[in-house]
């Protein structure tokens, strides 16, 4: 208990995670609450609870539980679409770029504590708060876009879609499967299939 | 107006669907009421109004809002189970055998009203309801990694699994693009997509 959140009582229960701020901590747990239980079925005050913080305390880092799924929903696209930016200026050539990028996102997906990306299709992400986001991850998507055409003017658009589609089934595959192969394993041959489908194999 | 409804008080509405039963009526009411305005979200009662019949009529053909869910899931995968079924007994070559299985999978997705499938990602599916609709969508994935393994010992089941991912992945596309390409284009490009990234192509 190094570090006590600077607004609210101090916390009964145990540290969620060993060296996060209470901000984290709530993102943390709503991951946790939203994912398992589902958004609906989850209110601040039951976040609050599970953080040990009261729900003061929780309105002084989060205006609305919307504020809270927006910024864990961009959690699971900036990373990638960051280094997607910087990808571009590496001078790499297509299928090495493609590789790379895919191998980063699918650990982006994997690598989260908890499996937020099954949120995407919550028809709450139409609405307003959630503009940045769904922004974020169109960016995203020309990213791949950009990648799989690249060079190659006779390329689908739709090509780059599916590259998408086939990186983001990994969170299906977390939320489906009894257990995955070892995440660097499932990476390789998520970028080698990847690669395969876009014909730069 | 033909077919009236076996229970319940005529609707005042028109028809939703031209040749439906109030029992098809219901259906098709959930499933843009689950899709558009989330599961959580629907009451029974609301899909009794929209439809225009009794709560009373829509207990008569299910008993919960469960159930409703649970049939309308269903139907987003076992046509293409069945079809697979047929598939196998055909003698087609494990690309011809995959093409056509990915063309008809990505037919039934695409070719439904509303956008079930994005509600696969409730967490409510882990529950007792959704038992049956669990186990035949994984008869589909075990479908698809044993076409994508054919005769070629050295296949990881996480290719199947992979082209499975691609295939649902054209819930996302429905649900996140303002505009995809015609339907049988697209069932095509999937195809397509599919052979290449499981090495068939």
């Amino acid at each position: 208990m190094s570090s006590a959140p600077s607004v609210g009582r101090p916390r009964s229960g145990a540290r969620r995670l060993p060296t996060g701020t209470a901000r984290d901590e709530i993102l943390d747990a709503a991951a946790e609450l939203f994912a398992e239980r589902g958004y609906a079925a989850t209110s601040t005050r039951m976040i609050a609870e599970m953080v040990g913080v009261r729900q003061a305390s929780l309105y002084y880092h989060f205006k609305t539980k919307e504020q809270i799924l927006a910024e864990l929903l961009e959690s699971t696209v900036r990373p990638s679409l960051e280094y997607a930016a910087e990808l571009s200026g590496q001078g790499l050539g297509p299928a090495e770029a493609l590789h790379a990028l895919v191998v980063y996102d699918v650990g982006v997906l994997l690598g989260a504590r908890w499996n937020v990306g099954i949120l995407y299709a919550l028809p709450e992400i139409a609405t307003e708060p959630f503009a940045r986001f769904r922004a974020e991850r169109e960016q995203l998507r020309l990213a791949y876009r950009r990648l799989v055409a690249a060079d190659r003017p006779g390329t689908s658009e739709v090509t780059g879609d599916l590259v998408f589609g086939l990186v983001e089934s990994v969170i299906g595959m977390r939320r489906d499967l009894p257990s995955l192969p070892p995440r660097a394993e499932l990476q390789s041959s998520v970028a080698a299939a990847a690669l395969r489908l876009a014909g730069l194999g």
